[in-house]
């Protein structure tokens, strides 16, 4: 018989028990600190019709797409490429969220504040830090076009850095309609804003010189001596700003402000006009979270007022935001921090007679609330002790005919050998954890 | 524009925040006690090459596999619909596991505890109570033969039930090979032995007269004497099957006698010789949990000590179970248990100027372990009340110039009606939970 290998598809991952009990306490404190600001949890499929994951930008998402095929008789080649699947795998969150919300409006509070944690999968080339399934953890708030959004999902998400005792991040603030305002301003002509938002976008990543070359070649010529001024530093200009976008920039300032005074200084806080973000969708401020020692965002997100429309639902104003886990999780792996930890006890199984009176024992102690691995068969007591290291266990413990007769275990603390024979009332307090 | 439907593909589901909160509570309860037995936590990508979907059993999973078209230029319709899938989704979490043992083994404890919890996709026709995207929760012991291990997983998911406040379920038990040695004393040809195997699993559903039906169809004539009297109630006869088939019994005896009286009578446990359930891997026990009021199985199990040879690895005991987590979560509901609570408190925002002195406030009960919801947005009182309402908080809070004059906050109970305000300190009393 042929052996099947044994690795995941390319850019699909396996979790080993430590890591995958880490990435389950970040999720379970990122789904603990969106709870306690009012968020609500959703869930939808993994799948969905393919027509919605391509939408109005269909071009553009079709390539991200993992294409789910039609299923027999529906399957006909004769059709061609274009008519072989009917869903597809989701690559994000905020689309299902917007479908999701066309659907059960009437039955939602307003506004309706959401978390949502989950995997999204996209059809990139894998390669290092780059997967096709990964997992993201939203949070948004639907139906109100308060700043007050904004201040709530970023202080939010502060609060989860904060909890994972992670240092503060640098908080970029810009707002879409800024870029509009000032492509007004410096009379860029309507086609070619959109290549020039994504050649501002990389100028804290290549550097003014390089992003001025990008102009030139863009406008066809000369750069305009005030946007140059722009890309070699006027961008911190507020003031500027706030002549160019001035309804922009209060709501901006607003956020800011609020922000740093609500954060006890966990920031900063930088407004920042030629931060762009990737997706289309996004209407009016976008933000986005930069983790001290690491290139690129570790989350990030916006205002995205138009997105239900599409459903044939209202105009909804939206704002939300979501936590590159796997990017957390690399800064997490990287401090070194938060190790997974074993069982508090491995319980050997010294023999078939004594089964039941170990079981009785394992079963008072998990009573207890401790966490207590029983020795999955029996045999010698060198191979028992093994696993119980194998396992990460705090203590080994023995209940052999001696203890047994004494009314006794004895508890091997594997991280000192120190051991001794203990009563049940004595062990309990021995492993009541530290 | 033509507009979208916003209903999930046929099959699959969203999950209102009631229902995603209830079913995260049951996830982490079975998390907990999977943990406190020793399993590690262990997770595996939801799409696998399609090979190893297809694995040795090919035919018979093939069409149970929501299939993921090849991307690019690997998609090449003349080579025919066997050539344009390259993955699949998972339709159980077993083979996973099996070829993520066969990869790790070298650097896993031995023998391995592990528990996945996931969901699973199977392209079966969706009809009511059956889902393509349902949830399983899995806890397996592999590279061990001792009753043990199926000692410890039917203790796991039993002691999952009862956290849960469910009535106890019964287990049902069985040994495959005595199934076998049946087959041997009742002369029953080596190619009717499956058939007779799916025949007898349908005695408890639809009784001894249609069963005998299938078997004198199935058998080409008149049924054995003996195997007659088996299905009209001999199945209960243990002497009898200690006869036929001494050692599965003998094993199957000390795992009910071992689960019965570490149970505290939790159960029933019951020998059911015509148990065979549908996945054809298994090669020793297998059992299943009813639950009271409830057709079919809430969950099951058994020993499969083959799956991890078509990965080329040394042949390995193993025994796990799955829970059914859909048919649980219909268990619970119907049980009317665990409603999903909002959050402590909701804030109301009575003006923009009052927004940072409110988000203080916030911020002191969120770090005293309280869930603030903060209204997003300003505007009236009445709406921001109904809010609060919708959300099912315990409590709005009002923070006005009134009350922020004088050091106070306005708390309602929303379930009385009951208003009064409070200093900081005498409002944390209140609000910590009952």
């Amino acid at each position: 018989m042929s052996t099947i290998p044994t690795t995941p598809p390319s850019g699909f991952r396996d979790f080993l028990p430590d890591s995958c009990a880490l990435r389950a306490q970040v999720i379970e404190t990122i789904s603990r600190v969106y709870r306690s600001y009012g968020f609500c949890p959703i869930d939808t499929p993994a799948a969905e019709d393919l027509a919605m994951l391509m939408g109005k930008a269909g071009g553009e998402n079709e390539k991200l797409i993992f294409k789910i095929m039609k299923r027999g008789e529906k399957l006909d080649l004769s059709k061609g490429a274009g008519e072989l699947a009917d869903m597809g795998l989701r690559f994000d969150l905020t689309l299902p969220l917007a479908r999701y919300y066309s659907r059960y409006r009437g039955v939602l509070p307003t506004p309706f504040k959401a978390f949502h944690i989950g995997p999204v999968w996209r059809a990139e080339r894998a390669q290092k830090g780059r997967y096709r399934e990964f997992i993201q953890c939203d949070a948004d708030i639907l139906g109100s076009d308060s700043v007050q959004c904004e201040i709530e999902v970023v202080s939010a998400v502060l609060t989860v850095f904060k909890q994972l005792g992670l240092d503060a991040p640098a908080v970029l603030l810009n707002d879409r309609r800024m870029i509009f305002a000032l492509c007004d301003h410096w009379k860029i002509p309507e086609d070619r804003r959109g290549a020039l938002c994504i050649a501002l976008d990389k100028l804290d990543k290549v550097g003014a010189e390089a992003v001025l070359a990008d102009l030139a070649e863009l406008l066809g010529g000369a750069v305009p001596e005030d946007l140059a001024a722009f890309v070699q530093g006027g961008e911190t200009d507020l003031d500027f700003l706030k002549t160019v976008a001035p309804e922009p920039m209060a709501g901006l300032l607003q956020i800011r402000d609020t922000l740093a005074q609500v954060s006890d200084s966990y920031g900063p806080f930088t407004i920042s006009p030629s931060l762009v973000r990737g997706l289309d969708y996004y209407t009016g401020t976008v933000f986005e979270f930069r983790s001290p020692g690491l290139a690129g965002s570790i989350g990030g997100g916006g205002r995205y007022d138009r997105l239900t429309e599409q459903f044939g639902g209202a105009k909804t104003p939206a704002c939300g935001l979501s936590i590159g886990f796997e990017r957390l999780m690399l800064v997490m792996e990287e401090a070194g921090g938060a190790k997974a930890s074993g069982p508090d006890a491995c319980l050997t199984v010294f023999s078939d007679e004594l089964r039941l009176q170990t079981l009785g024992l394992a079963k008072r102690l998990r009573a207890a609330g401790l966490s207590v691995d029983v020795y999955p068969g029996t045999g010698k007591l060198k191979a028992q002790f093994k696993y119980a290291d194998a396992v990460k266990a705090r203590y080994a413990l023995v209940l052999g005919p001696d203890e047994a007769a004494a009314g006794k275990v004895k508890a091997k603390e594997l991280a000192t050998g120190a051991e001794a024979a203990f009563g049940i009332e004595e062990l309990l307090a021995r492993l009541a954890k530290p």
